[in-house]
C-alpha cells in the first residue's frame, strides 16, 4: 500500500500525520518545533518526528510516496526554501533537499494558506470545486487560490496577499506592512482587538475591559450581550472582509470562498454581514452562483493541507 | 500549410484576418457590422466576411484550422454563447454553432478583454511571460489574465472584472453597475470626462471649456497645459488605476501587467503615477520583479487577438 505524510512546521509544535491516498489519517504525531535552538534543531526535530510517526504506525518509509510540508511564509515553494519566517530560526534555508535525502522520498514546501486552500479543496468543504479560494482570518488575513483545480502560486509562490490589498485608500490605519487601508489592517484578530483596546483607553462608554488585554475573542462576546462599540468594531470588520471577498470573487469568478483562522469561529454572524456586502456590492452574474462556506478541517487545517499537498504534488 | 482567422466582432464593424501558425497576418478583411439590422444580418455579415478573407487570400478554407472570435461581454465562452452586449443585437445567441458548421472548422469565442490578453501574451507585449494581467482602460475599465500560461476565466467566463472592485467603499460616486466607489467609476474614460463635465458646469476656475463635449482627451491636453484642475482630474484617475494595478498583483503574484484601451494612449504619465501607487502601497518581494507595461498591438488588438484565441484553444 501507498502512503504520504504531511508535516504542519508551526513556531512551536511540528505536526505530523501519516495519510492512505484516499487522504484518511492513519496516525499522528506532535512534537515541540523548539525553534529557539536554530535551524539544526528543528530539522532534526522534524525527522525524528517522521521517525516517530513510521514507528508508531508501523508501515515501511519505502511506502511513503510523497511529504508535503506546511511552514509560515515568506517561503520559495518551487524551491523548497523557507526566507524568513517571524517565528522560526529559519533564513533561506532549503528544508526540501535533507528531508528528501533522509527518507529518499519526494518532499513538497508551500506556505500555510495554501496548504490550507489544498486542504479545504480536496479534503474539505471545497471538494468537488474547480475555483476556489481560501481566506484564512486570523493574526493576519492571507489567502490560496485553487483554480482549475489546482494550485495557483505566481512568481513569487506568494500569490493569494488579499490581506495586503488596499481596501480604503482614504484610511489612515496603518498595516504591518507599512501600507495605509490594508485589508489586514481592518478585519485580522489582531486589527479587531487593536480597534477594542482604543475603545477602552478612550472615554467611550463600552462594557469592553481591558481585561488582561482585549482580544477579538471579547469584541465578539460583548457584541453578543449588545454592547454598541464592540458591535460596531465587529460589523466595521467584517463590511471590509465583505468587500475583500466581493472583490475576490469579481476577480476570480470562484465556484466557491471558504473561510477559515481564529476569527471565523465567531460563525454566523460573520457570514452574514459577509452576504450583505456581497449582494450590495457584487456583480450579480458572478455572486449568485458563487457559495460562500466556512472552513471544514478547522484545528487540523496546517496537518491535513499537508497531507493534501503531498497527494495533489505526487499525482 | 495551416491557417487560423481571427474575427474582432465590434458595434459597428467586423475585422477579419488570416494568419499562419506563427501569427503573421496575410489577409485582412473589415465590413460593417450592421448591428441595428438584427442578429441573422450580423451572423450572415460574419460568414460573408470570411468568405471574402479566403478569395481576397486565394487559401482554401481547408487548410483553417480554427476560427477565433473576440465579442463584447457578457458572453458564456465555453458554450461560444454571446449573451446581452449593449451594441450588438444577440440575446443569448450561439454563434459558434452555425460558423463552426458553414465552414466545418473548430471555432472559439472570447470577451474583448480576454482576446487581447491573449493577444499581448501571444503576439505582443507579454511573450515569454507566465503570469500576466492585461488591463483595458477605455470606456469602460476591464481585464484579462494569463496564468501559468494559460488564459483563465473563472466559473462563468468573466473573471477579472477588474473595473468593478470597489476600490474606495467611503465613496459616493456610483457606477454604471449600481455599485459605489469602483474602479470604473474613477479610472475610465467615461468617468474622467465626467469629472470634467462637472468642473466646467461649475464655477471653478479652469482652461477646460464644454467644446461640444469633453472627453478624457480634452483633460489630458489641458492638464498638460499647466490647468490646475485637468492635473487634479487625471491624477486623481491614475492614483486610483495605481491602486487596482498594485492589489492585482498582490492577489495574483504577476510576472507582468499590461495596460491598454483609450485612456492607456496618454502615456507615461499614466505609467509614473501607477508606479508611484506600487511602490507606496505595494509587497515589495512581489513588485520588485514585475513589469508594468503599454500594450503593444494597439487599434489591432481586437483582430489578433482573436488570431490568438485561434492559435493558443487549436494548439
Amino acid at each position: 500500500m501507498n502512503y504520504v505524510i504531511g508535516i504542519d512546521l508551526g513556531g512551536t509544535k511540528i505536526s505530523c500525520a501519516l495519510s492512505d491516498f484516499e487522504g484518511n489519517i492513519l496516525e499522528k504525531h506532535i512534537m515541540l518545533t523548539e525553534a529557539d535552538k536554530g535551524e539544526e534543531v528543528v530539522l532534526n526535530n522534524i525527522i525524528k518526528s517522521i521517525k516517530s510517526l513510521m514507528l508508531m504506525s508501523k508501515k515501511n518509509i519505502k511506502d511513503v510516496k510523497a511529504i508535503g510540508i506546511g511552514a509560515p511564509g515568506p517561503l520559495d515553494a518551487k524551491n523548497g526554501i523557507i526566507v524568513e519566517p517571524s517565528n522560526l530560526p529559519f533564513k533561506n534555508f532549503d528544508i526540501v533537499t535533507p528531508i528528501k535525502k533522509e527518507f529518499n522520498t519526494l518532499v513538497y514546501l508551500d506556505n500555510d494558506a495554501n496548504v490550507a486552500a489544498i486542504g479545504e479543496y480536496m479534503l474539505g468543504a471545497g471538494k468537488g470545486t474547480e475555483n476556489m479560494i481560501y481566506f484564512t482570518v486570523s493574526t493576519g488575513v492571507g489567502g490560496g487560490a485553487i483554480l482549475n483545480g489546482k494550485i495557483y502560486r505566481g512568481r513569487t509562490s506568494n500569490a493569494l496577499e488579499i490581506g495586503h490589498t488596499t481596501i480604503d485608500p482614504t484610511s489612515t490605519v496603518r498595516c504591518n506592512c507599512g501600507n495605509l487601508g490594508c485589508l489586514e489592517a481592518f478585519a485580522s484578530g489582531t486589527s479587531i482587538a487593536k480597534r477594542a483596546c482604543e475603545a477602552v483607553i478612550s472615554n467611550v462608554e463600552t462594557t469592553l475591559k481591558n481585561y488582561d488585554k482585549v482580544t477579538s475573542y471579547e469584541v465578539f462576546k460583548e457584541a453578543e450581550m449588545g454592547d454598541k462599540v464592540a458591535i460596531s468594531i465587529r460589523d466595521t470588520a467584517f463590511r471590509y472582509l465583505g468587500i475583500g471577498v466581493t472583490n475576490t470573487i469579481s476577480m476570480f469568478d470562484t465556484d466557491m470562498i471558504i473561510i477559515g483562522g481564529g476569527v471565523s469561529k465567531v460563525g454566523q454572524v460573520m457570514f452574514d454581514k459577509i452576504q450583505e456586502v456581497i449582494e450590495e456590492r457584487g456583480l450579480k452574474t458572478m455572486t449568485e452562483g458563487c457559495r460562500i462556506l466556512p472552513a471544514k478541517l478547522g484545528t487540523e487545517a496546517g496537518v491535513i493541507g499537508a497531507v493534501a499537498l503531498a497527494l495533489s504534488e505526487y499525482k
